[in-house]
């Protein structure tokens, strides 16, 4: 099938650009000598987990227990679980999830540890932890200091949990100004994060895991010295906010979306089949003045608004005259990929126009 | 099974409330000798749809094909589908669906009633059609006028097409200063359509469709003689965006979130297991001063902020007196309701803590 048969909505994936994504942040890792662990919550797709491990990777982050049983499932070994597992549902299903895949969990608190810790006893596994250290986000995570020190000893004493290290995420690099702030942002994280792992080994702990990143920041904090691993994400695909961070080239986006002319009311307006049930709400206007996405190909047409299902586009003159009809499809670059891919259930995997294979979203609702 | 069991995140959907809310719009429509036909977009759940047609519905609406093919399946006989079917995959679904439901479709120009005529004719069915008029929202359809009349007297003659009447979508109500503004728009909403109506009988065309409205809209334009029927969706659970419109009571909203907090990294600071995967960036703050939703019997909690699987919670000094901790569970009422079932695989149907049953989210990901 081509690409031209797809029906519309459709996510449209293009292989070749997506397997440049994984090779050149693969490269960055490799450059830096340290390990990439890419983010499966931005394609949910046991597929390109497949591809980003067979190209290096040391194995994946999933922010969801669901979605690391996805990618474990589809025989992926080592998955850190970059989220807190709280109750007797989710820490029954750890367990069995730690009997076929190698399981690291992100914690920061003993109240998290210490039911973990049991569970793990009482099934005869074991479960990985890394402590989350909060280097200025403000989310999960202990500030550096003596709390974030006493954690990890007491994890390191809990039987059934192997302390692996710590982890770090530094959200605030998508609100940094500029360049040289998100630079700053990352080489901080890391240098925060490893010398939190330089104390807990003086206090005679093993360290093997300093995690580090976010899209936009991995590439400053892999070059700290002390750090082993990046967790980057949107660099899959890249979107619309990677381009605005500078963290991806517009070229380089490789999913779209795939959508057709329902509507032209006025001679500068279409309104197309997708709207924030399919694009969400999530990020902010193109950066190059193309408001809530890029029509590939067609600069002159503005995004302008979305409703549920409708989207509203605004045409230049020049756009006018190069025309635009009900039926007529158009492939679009969302401003966030890792929302749009969670609304589908199923992806179109192509090269060029050729569909290589459909794909079920098989991450998508994991929400538990 | 009680909803203390329910593992989190979890949507549960109170049934009493549902039913109140209901009966409470069928009343406004019932006084005002018109009818309602409930916008299914909101709950893309067959169960509830037939309980609105059980309460005196003249059918449902929807906005997309495959959401019309699941309340068919269901049994739902008369479905309006508010939104222009285009391209030659949809029009043999909707050929299929003409043969099970009575099926009427919106439109704003030939080049959609066309097509459909031809597939219809080539099928031996008929589609009713209502023409969209636009009354200010800038979305589909045509603005009053000599424009929207030739539409439909050419679609009256067009082989296969029933002409039904119009349809108009005052989605411009969302953005009224003041209920008195809403008011305005509701009731200037209906009577350009009730005008438009009358102008399409004066040239010899039957007109039994005048179709109005959005939640907050309705019960205004409900008012205006010649309005055959109205068309509110997100009554049936209500949301913290209705309660800010004046469309709803905070007491009367019946979809609520259940999350675990997985965090207390500061005395102020809790993390929930839900962000914008589940609560998406829909809607604005809540108009009770709690922030990104409104944590039911916590009013000192505030929902400040979210990432894709956080939501970072702030505690009142009153709320840190009263205690939350790590695995403590919460029910959220979210900002927009139909952007959240829209996330969900399925839901909880609960009569006071029972759980009567889990619904598929039948209508989800039907985005074609």
């Amino acid at each position: 099938m081509r690409k031209q048969e797809l029906d519309t909505p459709y996510v449209i994936i293009d292989l070749d650009k997506t397997e440049q994504n994984i090779e050149a942040m693969q490269a960055i890792a490799d450059k830096a000598g340290i390990g990439l662990r890419p983010h499966g919550k931005t394609h949910k797709l046991p597929q390109v987990g497949r591809m980003q491990v067979d190209a290096g990777a040391v194995g994946l982050t999933v922010a969801k227990l669901g979605e690391a049983e996805v990618m474990a499932a589809a025989g992926i070994r080592d998955i850190l679980i970059a989220y807190p597992i709280v109750g007797e549902a989710k820490l029954a299903r750890l367990v069995r999830l730690a009997e076929q895949a190698d399981v690291t969990v992100a914690l920061d608190s003993l109240d998290v540890a210490e039911p973990m810790s049991r569970a793990a006893e009482a099934a005869g596994v074991s479960f990985g932890v890394v402590v989350e250290l909060d280097c200025g986000f403000g989310r999960v995570g202990l500030p550096p200091g003596q709390a974030v020190l006493e954690l990890a000893q007491a994890v390191a004493k809990l039987p059934g949990l192997r302390l692996r290290g710590l982890l770090t995420f530094a959200g605030q690099s998508y609100d940094a100004a500029d360049e040289a702030a998100r630079r700053s942002i990352g080489l901080d994280e890391g240098r925060v994060a490893a010398e939190t792992a330089a104390q807990l080994r003086e206090l005679g702990l093993e360290v093997d895991i300093v995690s580090v990143g976010s899209t936009p920041s991995s590439r400053y904090a892999a070059q700290v010295a002390g750090v082993t691993e990046i967790r980057p994400g949107t660099y899959v695909f890249g979107d619309l906010t990677q381009v605005s961070l500078d963290a991806h080239e517009l070229e380089s986006c490789s999913l779209t979306v795939k959508v057709t002319v329902v509507s032209r009311p006025a001679p500068n307006r279409a309104v197309i089949d997708a709207g924030t049930k399919v694009f969400t709400m999530d990020g902010g206007d193109s950066p190059i003045g193309t408001g809530r996405g890029y029509v590939v190909g067609r600069p002159g047409i503005t995004v302008a608004w979305f409703t549920e299902e409708h989207g509203m586009l605004e045409l230049s003159q020049e756009e006018q005259d190069i025309g635009l009809a009900v039926g007529d499809t158009l492939e679009i670059i969302p401003c966030h990929c890792c929302a749009v891919i969670s609304m589908f259930d199923e992806v179109a995997a192509v090269r060029g126009d050729e569909v290589e294979a459909i794909w079920p979203v098989a991450g998508r609702g994991k929400v538990r």
